[in-house]
């Protein structure tokens, strides 16, 4: 670990520098973890030491949610530092926090919403102003990210930081339908949203798996559609009012006409054919699709519409509109002489016909329509926000036809794919980097999208935290903060923070690897590290995976990313340009004679019927860290390398990088790196 | 950590070999880590394999906590395996699991209520039948606990299983006095006692240090001496009912007539002196006590038992009694007046002649006192049952007197002791050993207990996981259960187990050590399991600790005990006896090298300043295990010693045995036996 240290004070060092206007004083030593990094920070000089008895005064506007922020920060400070600490209050020029809220803020959230805050923290404590009670929210969970060990203690930096965000919407889609998702674990995510300042829960609600909303009006759809796991209305009201009070909007997803088949088993009137159906237990596209030619759709969709509006006070509603493969309509002869009397001529534009007259009953209720990048069609109407899943493109084009837009291609969770990748993914990259200043306003943000046919409950936060924090700097620093290894640094201290504050994704990893191998866990760790699940659709494309299957395998109990392989990957290049100081060569030795051991260590768990499938794997590992060793000692003493010898390891290497058992063993790259650097 | 599971196999094996009746078939490859072991055990043959679909029948006697137990049993089995399980109904011939419970139980559990269970385990499942819904509870934590992963997956081996308690009292004292216990952490140590069979939750509720129980009575308890800390009547009345679903009993303690200055600060007039009177935040014995020689107080107790006496349903009521040091009565010259006039000559009699009164206020609601032993005096009722805490004489001295006993002493948790220690102090021992088989019966068992002045919310789980564990063996296994290396292996899978259930004694200590040292985690937990934090009342003792003292230093963030202590010193017995294998002497040399690396990698993290006195504990451990490494050599090779070499290191490694920063490095004491086993 020692070199990540380093890493991480150096980064933020030169992070800092940038932007500070002063030099680096003393208290640069201590590690600035901000993330997302905000607009502007200036270094100050000294340090606040947190302590008993610290006092907070609230003055300005009157808004429930600062005490209830406030008094949140004084919790979370006191697990942060292991210090008893209450909420006690003083006079503005007496407090150890002076906190000024110019105003109320809106009733119901609103998008653009001031979010802006000014955070002042010198050797006696801290000054944080904001227009709203959302800049107080934010500037908050800034104060406590200075905070950190040094040696006076629990201290934070003296700072000027003047913030606020660079996209109004940032989001992250959380979907409580392929596997239910108990309201413990909606109220945990909100919990990390606020820590890295994401401002939109998009609440992914109704599935071809699951209906999971109580509906007064047609309770079939939770009854029948829910197996029993669905939220009440006032659970709903009470993860509402639990996510304002985070500076969290609640926008939900009512997927239509596709992706509905749960809505089917209690009300198969509303399909293009007759049923009955049943809730779906697989993964993939379905035929199952509503009826766009019936004017009772519409008459079920307005009252449905009408209940769920009443419900989410968002000003913004989900309508899906994603993946219809159309099979449905076109075997209905209803539908089909619809079309024709109608003059429709393709499913694509039937699916806007049925967008069109959706959007219309979602206006009339006052809210604005919002819909997967497939309802962008030259008909859509322009209260529409597209939301780009497929690629990138559709967010300029839906631009240029005049709609506003939001990203979420290039952020899917459940892909498994690394933080830098979505990271360097910029909602204003590509064709929307062409658009005019005006029309890039058009571009709202985006969206981490936690889809859940491959997470349950239990894994979860693992596959949300720590990468939606990368997302989540993205959407909020300028754009030109784009150092990877600076994020990774940091992201890596947000991590262990979120996992304090009652995040799970370090410590249920932890578990189902113990479950795996009670008695061989350090053993199963150590391999653990070395490997990924595979990637993209790979998993649950094989069709192996049901709703009821269980995710209890080593692929859903280690991270979709490799902190430790990713710094072993970055300790290879510094070894092969030549970089590399005795720490890191002594570091990568040592990495890999544990890696050559470890199979020999963690054999008898392979016993485990559902560890067995990983032996050759974790035989893979060993042999590629046997070679990795030997490369390490060729590249010492370059004399005595016979011909051919890189070539051959590199080939024995090469089909050890494919994935077997659903995993990846991400650390053979760059041993091959290690074994071709011998054979220059 | 091979050689645990060496261990664990070998003592599951030998420990029920002596019990079984049948050969060790083909499962007992399994581990078979009950805890507490049941009264009788036999080996079968297969294996019952969880699998989905799973189904239970319930038949008999309704309880709605067989119901329950069911319930959670479907829940916990499905977090031990991954397997998502739901709760099915069946009938009883075709469950997976049938459960017979023969009559419902009664309403308020009893003292000595029926508690034993059978249960069978085969291929096809398993069936369960207990007289009350108490046997039911505990017979599917022993079915949960059979449960492991292995060739086939999740199961079960086949046994037979009759199993009852050998004491109807195993209790858990919590201290929610000294240090606030939020609701959350009542209701995990609840979930971790039902899973070892405790069936008594002694609640201490009133101290010095505060009163945490909403009085309608009398407001001013709660209101002026609790700081805003206490259970409101409904919470109570929740935790009771928690309790009783789990098979528990509460038993509230409202500590009297000193351990009282809390009650004082709203009725100074209780008081042996007039006040005014503020929450005591020191820790120790103090002066204020109430005031035995007015009416009044016993007019105020008897509203208020009544109050208490009808919230908390359980048969019994403690009313405290201890370390009444007698200076208010000393000084009050109507207490002594009032003592010439009644003949009383001593405080210990006054204590009596209070208790005696008190007694009476409790037996007249129908309760039956319990008290700490200072209430054992000639002329103490023979209803009140003696709770010894100071020694263990007092148990037997109060069954020959007629009373009850319970036994507390040696069973403190707040002392830092060894699981080992705990679990050979028997409450049959000593001077009750020598009672006639009647006599003991009235021994009616013994209660951890978890005293709080040194342990927070944050780390009390790890205060009393695992160690109560081997507690409540003592007090449910037959007497002859005893051999100490199979309760320690079986207590580390038991560990685990609770903190997958939810119980937080790993990874809050996992979370505190994070905290102390972000970058250097690793390094802070190889040392970590080299200390212990300094035993008995040596931390408390030195007044610098209070109530609002931060409880976030390293004696705070590691175990009381460290088990992979326990294993070095056991793997250098091997060494010193000749009997080291070559993977043990491996062991010891890699596990040396480890530490004596340490302090280098470690010493960055001795910036902060929490962890900047653990330095010199750090070198120390350095220099131990280089001394450690040299004797392993010289073992080795016998030919080289140098006279006086091993006296010399001896009398160096001596010192660091001495507590420092209130950690004792534990690891020095072996390693001194590996050098004096060089000088043989």
């Amino acid at each position: 670990m020692r070199f990540l240290v380093l890493l991480c004070v150096l980064s933020a060092t030169s992070l800092f520098a940038k932007q500070s206007s002063t030099s680096q004083p003393a208290q640069s030593r201590l590690p600035w973890n901000l993330m997302p990094v905000p607009a502007k920070v200036e270094a100050g000089s000294g340090l606040w030491v947190v302590q008993q008895g610290l006092t907070i005064s609230l003055s300005g506007g009157d808004d429930p949610r600062v005490r209830s922020a406030a008094q949140r920060f004084v919790d979370h400070l006191s697990r942060l530092t292991g210090i008893p600490l209450r909420y006690l209050t003083a006079q503005p020029d007496k407090a150890t926090i002076a906190i000024n809220c110019d105003r109320a803020g809106d009733k119901v959230q609103k998008l653009g919403e001031d979010e802006s805050y000014k955070l002042d923290v010198s050797a006696t404590g801290a000054k944080l102003s904001a227009p709203t009670a959302l800049g107080v929210i934010h500037g908050l969970q800034t104060l406590l990210q200075l905070v950190a060990p040094g040696p006076q203690g629990f201290a934070a930096p003296a700072v000027h930081i003047e913030d606020a965000p660079r996209f109004p919407w940032r989001g992250l889609l959380l979907d409580a339908c392929r596997h239910w998702m108990p309201i413990e674990v909606v109220k945990r995510t909100l919990d990390g949203m606020e820590a890295v300042k994401m401002n939109v829960l998009h609440f992914h609600l109704s599935e071809n798996q699951g209906f999971r909303v109580e509906s007064k009006k047609f309770p079939k759809l939770h009854e029948m559609g829910s197996g029993g796991h669905y939220y009440s209305r006032d659970q709903i009201r009470e993860l509402i009012a639990y996510a304002r009070d985070r500076g969290i909007r609640v926008m939900p997803e009512f997927d239509m006409p596709g992706h509905t088949t749960a809505w089917f088993v209690g009300y198969p009137e509303l399909a293009s054919a007759p049923g009955p159906y049943e809730i779906e237990t697989k993964w993939g596209v379905f035929d199952p699709a509503m009826d766009p030619t019936k004017d009772s759709t519409y008459k079920f969709l307005d009252k449905f519409i009408k209940e769920m509006t009443e419900l989410f006070p968002d000003e913004f509603f989900h309508l899906g509109g994603d993946e219809v493969n159309g099979k449905q309509w076109d075997a209905n002869s209803e539908v089909q002489s619809f079309m024709k009397s109608h003059n429709i001529k393709t499913n694509e534009e039937l699916q806007t016909y049925f967008t069109q007259r959706v959007v219309k009953i979602i206006l009339k209720y006052n809210k604005t329509p919002v819909g997967w990048d497939e309802v962008l069609t030259p008909k859509v109407p322009k209260e529409v926000v597209v939301h780009s899943w497929r690629g990138p493109e559709s967010e300029a084009k839906a631009v240029q036809q005049g709609n506003r837009a939001l990203l979420s291609n290039g952020y899917y969770l459940d892909l498994a794919e690394s933080a830098e990748q979505h990271y360097l993914n910029d909602p204003l990259g590509g064709d929307a980097a062409k658009l005019s200043p005006e029309q890039q306003k058009m571009i709202l943000g985006g969206e981490a999208c936690m889809w859940s046919e491959m997470v349950s409950a239990e894994n979860v936060d693992s596959r949300i935290w720590p990468r939606a924090a990368a997302i989540a700097e993205r959407l909020w620093s300028p754009a030109e903060v784009r150092d990877v290894d600076s994020m990774y640094a940091r992201m890596e201290v947000v991590s262990q923070r979120l996992e304090t504050l009652g995040l799970t994704h370090h410590s249920a990893l932890h578990a189902m690897k113990e479950r795996l191998a009670p008695n061989h866990f350090e053993a199963l760790r150590t391999f653990g590290r070395t490997v990924e699940p595979v990637k993209k659709y790979s998993r649950s494309g094989t069709h192996k995976y049901t709703t009821d299957a269980p995710l209890n395998r080593l692929p859903d109990a280690v991270p979709p990313e490799s902190i430790e392989a990713r710094k072993f990957s970055r300790l290879v290049d510094r070894i092969v340009a030549g970089n590399a100081s005795d720490d890191d060569l002594a570091l990568a030795r040592d990495t890999m004679i544990d890696w050559k051991l470890n199979y020999d260590r963690l054999s008898p768990a392979f016993q485990n019927s559902l560890l067995a499938e990983d032996a050759t794997v974790s035989q893979n590992l060993s042999t590629a860290a046997t070679i990795g060793l030997q490369a390490l000692d060729m590249l010492g003493s370059r004399a005595s390398v016979p011909t051919g010898w890189a070539d051959q390891q590199t080939a024995q290497l090469e089909p050890m990088k494919t994935g077997q058992s659903e995993l990846l063993l991400v650390v053979v790259a760059p041993i091959q790196r290690l074994v071709q650097a011998v054979g220059k």
